[in-house]
């Protein structure tokens, strides 16, 4: 009973965990087995009291979604099957990482964001975390990923897992947010194309601003923005005093340390 | 535009698939594929304008569910794996439909009960239907199932997909419903051990209370209550003037006829 208070009164911690991790990103409808075993094992040993996880849609959700120009909005008729195959891929990757981490005792539970959450203009306006908020009072751990949603202006959008992510943090009053990618973190540039980037350690909002233009170079392809569509959503839960850790999922026991909060190498962005 | 106007305003047909029609409800978790093939092709032929699809649990939900006395309640936290697990096998179920849906050219369109239903005392009190309704004027089949959800009063529950089909069916003046179930209708007795039971063709409200002692006696194995339990949701559809036809999903085109309004075997209940 005292566990049960201390869960009821703990702030959770929410971890997305990218698209560009638990897929395989050049080739559709591929899931990345071996990290997402790796990472159910390393969530379960964690132990975290209080944990929402988020996922993105790699290559599930985004090639189908893109196709059909789904994130555009409704146009024509022709759309819909697009939009139910995005809808379909995105249950199908859930189903693989949930299934992954119900093998290691973890009680995951599925909220899937098009059956509550219905954007304007692809921004979640307000919703309902009452399902989320219960589930993790009884000791759940809720799995939300990004979507193809219902848009009360353009019919219909892709909802990012980042913008969930913000506004579950903020909503839930979350401790910590932890950004799994397939990156070490965020650099002075991309990466992968210029050899000078160097990793940024630690970073306040101050700094990500000054930082930004050099960030709009380092741009990923992804339906809804690449790095800098990421950090400008999570920026929103740093304004709210929610830090945020940027670490590579794809390297072992990185999201184990993060999630014991543990020093890690990663990019932390803090108010 | 006329037609999406005439959608809009044309009350929907909400479609149950029993689990004893798209499971083989002896094996564990296992689809009758054949089945649901032959469902997803007369539901795309019959064009129906405005459908709604529910679907049971079958051998998916409920001997998990069972197992784990989750129509019961939270007692302890051994019940979470086995809520979690009844919800994947339910989500496993529902890709398995709406895949075959999807192969028919269906814009099928989930929409997850326990993301955004809870119940009190394993009733829904109520329920906010913005996104079956919002999907169903865009020209989607919204597909809903029987869930293991949240529940206000004793932490979880079963919500059956009868419960639903009412509730739906109430909600968005629905004009009518079709039952899919293994047998031919409602009989006068249990015609799996009852030589002498008959099947009711027509049948009022008045006159279904008269038949309830028997009905009683033909009882099926279901956490949810089998037919008896099943008319007793449906009933309260019925009230509202919402005719119920109940036929046998597992013959070929009785479903097809039925979605066209066609005359058709089984049994049609009527205020």
């Amino acid at each position: 009973m005292k566990e049960l208070e201390l869960r009821r009164n703990g702030r959770p911690i929410i971890l997305k965990l990218g698209g560009s991790v638990i897929t395989r990103k050049e080739k559709p409808l591929t899931p990345n087995k071996r990290a997402i075993k790796r990472l159910a094992r390393e969530i379960s040993k964690a132990k975290v009291k209080r944990l929402i996880i988020v996922h993105g849609g790699g290559s599930f959700g985004h090639p189908i979604a893109k196709e059909h120009g789904i994130a555009e909005g409704f146009k024509d008729e022709s759309q819909l099957m697009g939009f139910s195959k995005t809808s379909q891929a995105m249950t199908m990757l859930n189903e693989i990482l949930v299934e992954a981490l119900l093998n290691e005792k973890i009680p995951a539970a599925t909220v899937r964001p098009s059956s509550f959450i219905v954007t304007k203009q692809s921004r979640i306006e307000r919703a309902d975390w009452k399902v989320v908020a219960k589930l993790l009072e009884l000791g759940f751990v809720p799995v939300l990923y990004g979507d193809a949603v219902l848009d009360s202006a353009i019919g219909f959008t892709i909802l990012s897992g980042d913008q969930l992510v913000a506004e579950l943090a903020i909503s839930l009053n979350a401790e910590r947010i932890i950004i799994g990618v397939d990156v070490d973190g965020l650099y002075t540039a991309d990466p992968k194309v210029d050899d000078s980037a160097k990793l940024i350690r630690n970073v306040s909002l101050e700094q990500l601003n000054e930082l930004k233009d050099r960030i709009e170079k380092a741009k990923l392809v992804d339906v809804t923005g690449g790095m800098l569509g990421k950090i400008n959503e999570l920026m929103r839960a740093v304004k709210c005093g929610i830090p945020v850790l940027i670490v590579n999922g794809l390297k072992p026991n990185k999201i184990y340390k993060a999630l014991l909060n543990e020093r890690v190498v990663g990019t932390l962005i803090t108010r």
